[in-house]
Formats: structure tokens, sequence, C-alpha cells
């Protein structure tokens, strides 16, 4: 901050402040010249009028913020036209993803389906197979919930150590959005589901109207307990991306089982073993066997800033660090951060009580003394369960899978600020 | 509903399935013929891969939804570039509002402003005046929370009566989002605000960096209680129309008062009595007399579908009736619904518990018979205050006043689904 007055820059408001942060804080800014012309001076964007309320029925963000998109990592994905992308969290705060950058992943691409061509069937043990239009859906009771969707390929790569260096690539195949749907219990419970036996050991057969199909095994357990038929996301439609017009919400499970363009629900007697759930999204052990059905997402967090992408561009002093943390068992309770590798910790400020399977924002306010650090956050859910460092996954879990990887992650921030993804042991 | 087995429509599970729905509830859907081609027959979009993710690095709605946008009513203001359009709430569900449809008001128009141009200036009856820039404010602590702001003006053509006919216009100048900032608290504390003497009766004025300045005197009591430097709505940076890159969030007070492109915050000994807060955002009564000052929100509510822009379009039976409530002086408790203009009242289902100062959803799933309605809702927030009719405020307030109308909205259904605003006595 350019003191006015003159004087010299002091620390004591801030200091007094007391405000409540895990650790010291001092105050910030660099000390600029009192005659700043763009604070003593009147600029061009206040002697002219702006652009009117006309300039875009739906707006975008400003082109100053153009690097803030969604990127892919062309190596990652050998397929041509089915890979995936990330939102890029290190440029995000907050919780909410906003759809236009919230990451995709496709397994036959992104289809266009009219709401008027859209169609649900529930078949398979029901009284009454059904076929519900958009409209039908429509005139079911709502529910609303913000949830995080987390693809089980997240952080897979860093199984093999650390590879991608950025947030938005170690971590961003995750959104958080608030869903507005019909919960599927209502649509299975109009198909007749009660009178089709024992309830407990049925599944349903999920699949899409696209190509993939991307069909999927659910317990019926949990169909019962909070998925939904989702139409909207923060607000509005679903995007095309993410599964206009419906999709299937399936709280704090792999990414994969929310199926976009959701077309069918098959009450079965078991499950379906289909491609995405044996050969793909399960667990290779260091002995040759796989896990399966590892639906739910561990406790899992990131440090969104500072990272690889989100350097410190300043001095010393001042330093806020923040990032996100997500349970798919229930809500997180606690993010401890690290500055030195995870050899001493402090507890992180959760920004809102965590919420039951959504994302929290966590922030430690620290004072930074221009040194090195060794960047980890450890989340902590409300089952009393803590984020594992990735040494202690791969003791269990062998250094075979791709999925599943919730291990702490470490950035190494350099006396300039600069942040690599780094592995500590 | 189509019933594949054969068998006639049934709203047995419908009914067997007690939702926690307030009025009667049946089965949805129409006949259609068990052989639909749409559910029976591949489709060209599940032959064909779609759009690969390097489509669109942010992406827009589906051109399906070209119609959920921004509108502005063109004799409703009169200069050429300063004008208003509102959110189209009739067709969005949930709670959070996307930054790319929330409604603008400018009053010399958007500007664009790079985060290195941005300077915030606090000075006045401080001990040091300091001036921040963008990266200064990032090393202060920052706080995330959920508010809606709504325009001083939202509902004002309906002093005289109903005229607009559709829910983005009677009450589009709303939006609801999650704001990521620094607490202004903060940056009056660093700027030495305690030894300005006695906080109680000081002031402070803020302004905005467009041509307008649109300057605004806000008392010290809630200057230094919940009001927002912030720079982050839905996770990511405001848009331009928004206030890119910081603007001043005031909860649950009028939106006027969020001053964009915020540019200096000078504590005074009284409040300014600016053109925005006197021959503008006053309240003239029947007498002629203003009040003025009169910042916060009522509690407010109103449905958004069934309403004129959102008919119904299927016949007797299940209907969801939605709206949106809020208060600028609390949290939502409870709202009411009649279907009978003001006669009778039941009591909607909240899809989630009020949150301070945040737009609260709500739904009521009833049995519709097919006869007309005259659809109301009426709020009652946390502090016991029930939203009034039309007329309960114009007894107290005359028909003067352009500003805070809060009265209760009725919508006239007609049999055939289509929607009117009007007014019942």
């Amino acid at each position: 901050m350019t003191d006015q007055s003159g004087s010299s820059t002091t620390r004591r408001g801030f200091l007094q402040a007391g405000l409540a942060a895990g650790g010291a804080v001092a105050t910030a800014g660099a000390a600029r010249a009192a005659g700043d012309p763009l604070i003593t001076e009147v600029q061009p964007w206040a002697r002219f009028t702006g652009v009117g309320v006309d300039a875009v029925p739906y707006g975008l963000p400003i082109k100053f913020e153009d690097d803030v998109i969604r990127r892919n990592v062309p190596w990652l994905t050998a397929e041509t036209m089915s890979s995936v992308n990330f939102t890029p969290i290190h440029a995000l705060d907050g919780t909410i993803t906003p759809q236009g950058c919230a990451f995709e992943r496709h397994h036959s691409g992104a289809i266009e389906l009219r709401k008027e061509d859209y169609r649900l069937m529930i078949n398979g043990l029901v009284d009454r197979p059904l076929v519900f239009t958009y409209a039908d859906l429509e005139r079911f009771p709502r529910e609303n919930h913000v949830y995080f969707l987390e693809c089980a390929a997240n952080s897979g790569m860093e199984w093999a150590g650390a590879q991608l260096n950025g947030a938005q690539f170690t971590h961003g195949m995750i959104h958080n959005m608030e869903y507005s749907g019909v919960p599927l219990r209502t649509l299975l419970e109009e198909a007749g589901l009660d009178a089709a036996g024992t309830l407990k050991d049925k599944w349903i057969y999920v699949e899409g109207a696209d190509a993939s199909s991307n069909g999927r095994s659910i317990p019926m357990d949990k169909a019962l307990d909070d998925v939904l038929v989702a139409f909207k996301a923060n607000g509005e439609a679903l995007r095309k991306e993410h599964g206009y017009p419906v999709r299937l919400v399936v709280p704090g499970w792999e990414g994969n089982m929310w199926v976009k363009w959701l077309r069918r629900v098959e009450v079965m007697d078991g499950p379906v073993e289909s491609r995405e759930e044996t050969s793909k999204y399960t667990d290779t052990l260091a002995d040759g066997t796989s896990r399966k059905w590892t639906w739910e997402m561990d406790a899992k967090s990131v440090i969104t800033s500072p990272s690889p992408q989100s350097p410190i561009t300043h001095g010393p002093g001042p330093l806020v660090i923040t990032g996100l943390a997500w349970s798919g068992r229930g809500a997180i309770e606690r993010v401890d951060v690290s500055t030195d590798g995870g050899m001493t910790w402090r507890t992180a400020r959760l920004a809102a009580p965590g919420q039951d399977k959504a994302v929290s924002r966590f922030y430690l306010d620290v004072d930074w003394d221009g040194s090195e650090l060794l960047l980890q956050s450890r989340a902590m859910d409300s089952l009393g369960y803590v984020q594992p460092t990735k040494d202690a996954l791969r003791a269990i879990r062998g250094e075979n899978s791709i999925y599943h990887n919730n291990g702490i992650q470490t950035w190494w921030v350099k006396p300039n600020g600069e942040a690599e993804n780094v592995e500590v042991s």
C-alpha cells in the first residue's frame, strides 16, 4: 500500500485487527509513490461512457481473464475425440464452479439432444416400465443440492510421482455445482419398484444417450438414497458438455457414474459388470488383482494458490494460502496446512461449515518470510478419515492404478515465488 | 408417461411415495404410444461421436436455450447508454444466478478496467490514507458468502398496477451469487480507522471508477459489519458488467450501493447526500415528502413458474409451483403460496433452510384440476416480517414511488396454462 500521508508503511493496523487466521499475519503491500496517477488523475474509463446493457444478452468473462479456461493435456488420452479437460481451479476462489469452465470428460463426445427428443426409460424389475419425456420430469417434486463431481482418474498421473505442473492438471477433474432435479427414488417408485421384491440386493444399470452409452451399475441403496435426475446446474440448464438436458447426479461417487444425456435406468438382480466398471474404473493392486466397486471418492484436498500456475508475485509479508477440500463420504470437518512438507501442521480456516459431499474452501493467512515452502494440505471428513500421504496410499494400493489417488499434494514454492509439483518422503 | 407394459397409466406409485409436498400430488404425464421411436430406435446422436473437449475452452449455454438471456424493456429507461436489463428468473431453478445472465444496471455503462490499472483509495478520517492495488487486496484474509443483490427499483413499475408481463420484467432486477473478497472492515482497520474517534456516528462514502462514480453514503455500523470488497462471484472473476475487477458487496441493501469498479472509500463525519441518495433511490410519499436511507430490502417473493413467460404446457394433474424469496434483513423462514388470489394459503417447501441475505428457492407440488389459478406467494423472514399486499404498501407509501415495492405479486393462470400479470384486491 501507498501511505498517502507520507509516513512510512506500518504493520500496526493489520496486526491489531486480530483476524481469525491460523498463522502470523503482517501488513500487505509494497510501497509505491504517493502521486500514483492511477488514483490522482482522471483516467479514460472515467471520462467516457462504457458499454450499455444490450452488449451481451448472455455474457462471457472479460477478455483480461482469457487464460482462465478449461485446458487439456494432449498426451494424456489416446483417443481422438473422447478426451478430458481440466477446471482452472488455480484461478478460481469460493466453491461454485461456473459451468463454462467446469471440466469435461466424454466417452463419445458431447452430443446435442433437444428437450423435445429426450426420453428416459425405466425398465427391468419394475411393475410398470415407463418412458418419461422432459416435460414429464418437470412435473415431479424437485430438490436442490450443491455437490462435487470428481473423476476417478483425478490426480491419477500422480501415482507415478509428481508429473503435471499445476493444480488445474493434477486436481482439475473436479467441479462443484448446485443441482436442481428430481430424486431418482421418486421415478423408481412411480415405476412401481416396491413390487419388485426385496430392494436391498437389487441394482440399477444406467445408460446415456450418446454412442458410448457409458453404462454403469449402481446398488439400490444408493439409487434410493440421494441420487438425482438433474436438469439444472447453478440455476440454469445443464450445458451441452454437462449432459443437456438431463444427467444423473450420484453424490460423492466417482464422476463416471454421473451419466450424461441419461437415457435408461434398468432395475436388475445384480450388476452388469460393464466395460466402465471392469476394465476401467477399477484399481489394480500390486499383486495384479483389482479392487472394484470403489465408487466413493475419499477425502482429498489441494492448495490452489500458491501453486505452479498461481505463483507468489510479491515479496515477503502477508500471503493467502488457499485451496479446496472434499469428501465423497460426508462433509469436510477440518483442513490442515503444512509449509514444511508435512513436518508441522496448522489448522486452516474453512470459509463455511463443511457441506455433505460438496467442496469446502479453506484459507491459511500467513506471514511469509520469503524462504522456500513445501506446501501441503490434509483434509479430514465427518467420518474421521484423514487424507493420507501418497506413500501411505502406495503401500496399500501399489503403483499400478490410475484411479482414486487422494494422496497429499506438495508444491515446492521457491524464494522467487515460483512453484513446482514435487513429492516429499 | 408411457406404460411400456401396456397397462393403463396409474397414479398409485406417485401417490404412495408420500413426498414432502404441501399439496395434493398425483401422477404426471400424458399417455404416449408404447412404440415411441425416440426410445425404441437408435437415434443419430447414438450413432456418431459428438464434440470433443477442445471445442469450447470456456463454454456458453447450448443453442436450444438461447431464449434464456438478459432482456431489457426499451421504454423503461430514457438514457441512451445507461440502462438496465433483467435476469431470466422465469427460466432458472435453484438459487445461484450465473453471471452470464445476471441482470445489469450501469449509470455510465460498463467499463473495462485492467487489474494492473486498478487502485482503491481509503481516505478521509483515517490515520493513514492508503492506496491499494489489486495485488495488495489479494494479500488480505478473504471470506466467501452467498448474497442476493436486488435493485431498489425492482418491481417499481408495479406501484402503478400490473404492467410488465413476466417475472423476468417484474422481479428480474435480482441476482444471487457466491462472493469471495476481503471484509471492508479489514481495509478500514489497516488505514487506522480506530484512531478517527468514535465510530458509531461516522459514515463512509463509496465511489466507482466509471464516469458516473455512483457515489453512495453508508453508515459505519454497516461498513464494519458484513460489507465485502469482492473480486470473485460464483468462483470466478467478476464479469465486466458486474464490476471487474472489484465491486462492493453490501449484503441485504439496495443494489445501487454495491458500487462497481470500486475506486474510493472515504471516512466522513456524515453522509454526502449525493444524487443517488437524494433525487434518486428515495421514496416519495403521498404528501410529497420522501423517505430516505431506505437501504434494506424488505422480505419479498415471486413465483417464477408458472408465470407469463413460463406457462403450464400440460393438462391437469401434477404441477410444480416454484419461486424465489429473499429478505435483506435476515433469512427466509417460510413462504406461503395461494392459488386463489390470497383467500387461502399453503406453506411451500423450502429447498434448503434460509440463509442470511440470500435467495431461497421454494416449491409447492400440487394436483392441478385444470381450472384458473390466481397464484401468489408471501415471504416471511427471520425477523417475523410478512411480505405485504401491494394495496397495504400503497396505503402507507402512496403511489409516487418507483422504489422498494415488495408487494405480493399475482399471476392469473388460465385453464389453457397461459399466465398474465394481474392485481387482485
